[in-house]
Parts: structure tokens; C-alpha cells; sequence
């Protein structure tokens, strides 16, 4: 038995589930909208939205039933007699809010509530064909954005107007949104591995780190880029050269049936043998797919073996405090015997 | 007693809270970083976060002690002791995941744990003249947006053309984000109260309604106006009409100490004697603040009276399926015996 939506009702011994999580609720029955749940039951699925998203839901919806109902969804499901004879119904423990169980038991008090704590996650972490290719349609919009800045990205600009440029530079290509705020860091900002964009003036021969993703058609594009305007330092160079090393050696090693984390182990090992290694100061990388942030975490505490169709990011990175940080981040998608990328750019530091 | 922090120990009979909701962690403490709790013990503040996030803890937080820890949070907390002598610890309830309080309390299997919902909200719901200040600046960059594409929007422009405009012009002018996805509604697209943005191009004579907000230096703008490229058909004029009477009633009758609902009633009482009374098919507005959507909802549904200080947007809507929809939207603050708006844009339909 898998952990697919069909086999999901027997695998935990229930007569309902209730999916509550935004990408598996799109991913299972397309609709979009922001507030919906997708009530599975042995015959059929119903998609519950409220009157704000029945036209959307009309458009979106398939292999559901559409419910429009007004208010709490606990008033609905009761109303439209969605739960009747389901005794054990299953719920995302990792979703819902302990006062949402609190309001569905006492909607429900005769029901069972079964826990479930990452339902779906391994059959909604193998990417179809067709979702690969609206990820790399995804990639090649946030390359060609990237390319866009290199193009016009000069000493004096601050972070937060290459910023704009770059939030731009995506929805003018037909981004639904940023799948998370770009970061543009600078200098010494660098350093910092989530840094948000300031109003620091980009100057000369400073590294700047680009890590950049959007959102389309649903699904997440997540890389990230140096980029130096001018000569840059020798120690910048000697440390892109160990972060480009660690991430090759990962990306050799990847492939389906490696465990998550091996692959953090194969691109630490090169950032600890060139010294650097307490500056990589967190993770691999991550699951990628409908959620810019999915299963599996690839870091050294995961414990996690990645099947083929997996797609998860690749992004090790040194960061010196007060001098500056490197990181460079790909998605693969892990297949039979290795991994391919989901972008085609170049991978060495820009130097424009 | 209120429901103040420095109150919040003794109102709820516990030795110790956790904040986790996102904007309460950086209205209490001024941290901005996108992974932190907030513990307060009697004496003490402390805001735990990790690593990646040291330096901007040390730039931003004030009157709590900084702890970095790193893997999850239960771990820190034994590892630094800081839980040491509470048995009682108030969690928000509507905010914690059923998975989340799960490993609590496995990490503290002696400790009681405490469910707090909407901690803090009346607090934080009441704005000082600084958060004003913010939000004042936050509407200002929404309406200089605004009066950017009124420059520049034309027949022909696709819907995701201006919306990547309105968020260009956000960004450029020092928003740190959008609130939320910008909607662009062309035509028939305008009467779906949550419509995308698509690449339907806007004609002459049609509805477009724009709803648009973005976070600056932390707090929201959300402001919607409808602009008709050329001359509108009559019933455009005179539904545009009803909703402005709908709004300009329920701000003429906000004050502080006045109920949520009734609000709600002020606004819907001049819909309904136009006739499309129906076709308001949402609530009247919610509260703004750090947050795009905060305490309280503003509908007949609600229950809530409104302190002084409170901001709340004020948007009433009319939707006719297949022709148009019209929503107007603007956010107040409430005073003794009236309220102010935050923004200055007129409330006129824009034909241009």
C-alpha cells in the first residue's frame, strides 16, 4: 500500500479524511483558491469553499464535488450531511491549529479524529512529467531575471532596487507571485543567510548573493547566484571555488534511493576539507515542488531516503561575518542512477 | 486587568508564555526574522531563534534576551534551561499546530500546558501614534501606486501587465513586500471578489478593480479603488454609486465602542434598499496592523466591540455574476465619536 490518496482511507483505517493543506488540496483536485478543504470519502471527493470562490471553484475543480457553503466549514459539512456515517475521520495534525481540532470535536463530538502527520508527502514529493515541466518553466523564468539584473545591475544601485528589478523581471514573465521575498544581499550583508534587502549601496568588487524563486503555475522555483561587479577579491574566489566544489560533489551523489543525509554529508565533506566547514551553517537543501519549502529536509538530522521523481534543492554556502557569504543553489530532480537539473545556467561566480 | 503583556502571566494563572505568531513576536520584541518564539517568565523576556539569524537579532531586538539555538525549539529550551521552574505554560492555541503542542509535550511531559486563543489581540488591535505613523506610510506608497497606473494603464494592457506594474511601484517606493497578491479584475473578472490576475486584456469602457496593499517596515496598507478606461455604462455609475453611499454610511457611523456588526449593518442597510442587498456577498472589512487581516472581522457575524485606536478596513462590494463587480475600500483608525481614514486618495470612481 502507498500513501497515495486512494489507498489513504485503509492505509490509516478510516472512513474520511479531511485535507486541509493548500498545495495537496490543488494538487489533488486543482482548485486554487486560498480557503478550501477536500473532504475524501470512500465513493467520492468534495471540494468545500465558501460563495467568495464558486465561480473559481467551477473553473478549477476536477475529480470533486464542489460544496459552496457560507461560514465555518464545520456549519457546512453538518448542513450538506457531508461526514454522516464516518465514524474515524483522518485530519493533517501538522495543519490544524489545536483550536481548529477544538472546533471540529465539538461540531462533531461522536466522531473520532485521527491524527495524521505528513499525509501524502512521499506521493506528492514524485513529480509527474507535467509537473516537471511547469518547474522548469518556473526556472527558466527565474533565469531569464537573473539574467535580466546582470544586464543591469551596477555599482550604486541599492539592494532593495535590484530587488524590485528582480520581483519585476518574474511576474512580467508571467510569475503567479515570488514563491518568498528575493533576497539581494551585499557585502558583508552576505553573511547573513536570510538577509532581506536594505538600502545598502552595491559598490565595486562586493560580492553580491541573489537567491531568488517564483511561483508558476502553482509551482516553486527557489536558486540562488554571486554575482561581483568588478574584480573580486582572492579569498572570494578561493571560497566560490569550495561552495561550487561541495555542490558538485552533492549533485554527483544524488540520485533516487540516496538518503537526504549522505547528500548533505557529500557537500560538507568538501566545505570541511577546505577548512571552511563551521561557516556552512546550515543545511543541504530542501523538497521543492507546489510549496517552495517541502519533504524532504536534506540536512545532516534527516533521516529521510528519497525515491526517483523527488525534486529538492541543492545549496551549500560559507558565510566569513562582517566579509562576506557564498551560496549557490539548483533543484534536481533525482532519477534512476543520478539527478538532473531543472535550470541550464551556468553554475561559475558572475563577474560583470 | 488587560490583556497587556505584562499582564499576561497573571490573567491566565501561568509561570511562563510562549508567543510564536509571527507579528506578535516583532510588535512585542522587534524581531523581524521569520523563525522565533517569544518566551515571557516573570522577570525575564527571551526571544529564541537560530543561527541563521544572530546578527539580525543582536540589530533588532529589544527588551528580551537573545537566545540562539540551533535544531528545533523544544531542544534549545531544555538545553538553556529556560523553562526551568514553570509548570504552567500558555501556548496560542490558534496558532500551534496539533503536531507542534504534541512535541512540547513530549519535551516537558511534567509541564501543564495552557491554551491560550487570540492572545494579546485587543492589545495589539489598539495602534500607538508610531504604528499610525507606519501605516500612514504604507498607504501612501498603495496610493502612490495607484496613481502610477493611473498614468499609465491603457486598452490592451493585460491584467498580469498591471499587476506587475503595481508592484513594481510598491517595491520602488520602499515597500518591504506585497500584503497580498494584488488583484487586477477586468470586466466579467471583477465581479469574483478574489479574482487572479490573468492575461486577459482590458477593454475600453470595462470595470477594472484593483485591490492592492504591501508591508512597510512591518505594517499593512489594503486599499481597493475601480477605474473605468473611457466612458462607464450607466449601471456601472449607479452601482458605483450604491457602494460609495455604503461605505461613506458605515464610516460616518465608526467610532470607538462600536460593535463590529453593526457596522456591518450600516453599510449593508444601503445596499440593501438599492435593491442588491444579495450581491454583497462578504463581510464588511477586518482589522489591519502588522497583519493584512487581524482582529476583528467586521461582519454581521461578529460579536466584537471596537476600542479607540483600532484600524480596520471598511470595503463594501456589489457583484453582479457575468457583468461587474465594484468594491470600494479604504482603512480607518477609531476615535472618541469618529474615525480617520489613514489614506487621502479620493473615493470617486477614476475614468480616465
Amino acid at each position: 500500500m502507498t500513501d497515495a490518496p486512494a489507498d489513504l482511507l485503509n492505509l490509516h483505517g478510516v472512513d474520511a479524511a479531511i485535507i486541509s493543506h493548500h498545495s495537496k488540496v490543488r494538487r489533488l483536485c486543482g482548485f486554487a483558491g486560498s480557503r478550501a478543504l477536500l473532504l475524501i470519502r470512500p465513493r467520492t471527493w468534495y471540494l468545500v469553499t465558501d460563495p467568495r470562490y464558486s465561480e473559481q471553484a467551477k473553473l478549477e475543480v476536477h475529480g470533486a464535488t464542489v460544496v459552496i457553503g457560507d461560514g465555518e466549514f464545520q456549519a457546512v459539512m453538518v448542513k450538506e450531511q457531508l461526514l454522516d456515517g464516518a465514524n474515524q475521520i483522518l485530519f493533517e495534525s501538522d495543519h490544524w491549529t489545536i483550536a481548529e481540532l477544538a472546533a471540529w470535536k465539538q461540531a462533531f463530538p461522536a466522531t473520532s479524529w485521527v491524527a495524521g502527520m505528513r499525509l501524502l508527502q512521499r506521493f506528492l514529493a514524485r513529480k509527474s512529467s507535467a509537473e516537471l515541466e511547469l518547474m522548469r518553466k518556473a526556472q527558466r523564468v527565474t533565469e531569464a531575471a537573473f539574467e535580466h539584473i546582470l544586464r543591469i545591475i551596477r555599482p550604486g544601485m541599492t539592494e532593495q532596487e535590484v530587488a524590485a528589478e528582480l520581483v519585476y523581471a518574474h511576474l512580467r514573465r508571467g510569475a503567479d507571485r515570488m514563491s518568498f521575498d528575493p533576497i539581494v544581499a551585499s557585502g558583508p550583508h552576505s553573511a547573513l543567510p536570510h538577509a532581506r534587502p536594505t538600502d545598502r549601496r552595491i559598490r565595486q568588487g562586493e560580492v553580491v548573493l541573489l537567491d531568488i524563486g517564483c511561483i508558476y503555475q502553482g509551482y516553486a522555483s527557489d536558486m540562488t547566484r554571486i554575482v561581483v561587479l568588478g574584480e573580486p577579491a582572492e579569498e572570494v574566489r578561493r571560497v566560490y571555488d569550495v561552495v561550487l566544489r561541495a555542490q558538485s560533489r552533492a549533485i554527483a551523489a544524488a540520485k533516487a534511493g540516496t538518503q537526504a543525509s549522505e547528500l548533505d554529508a557529500a557537500a560538507r565533506s568538501a566545505v570541511e576539507e577546505s577548512g571552511y566547514g563551521p561557516k556552512f551553517i546550515h543545511g543541504l537543501g530542501h523538497g521543492i515542488g507546489l510549496d517552495v519549502h517541502e519533504w524532504p529536509r536534506v540536512s545532516k538530522r534527516s533521516q529521510d531516503t528519497m525515491p526517483a521523481g523527488v525534486t529538492i534543492t541543492i545549496e551549500p554556502g560559507v558565510y566569513l561575518p562582517g566579509k562576506f557569504g557564498i551560496r549557490i543553489e539548483d533543484t534536481v530532480v533525482l532519477r534512476e542512477g543520478g539527478c538532473e537539473r531543472l535550470g541550464s545556467l551556468d553554475r561559475e561566480l558572475f563577474v560583470v
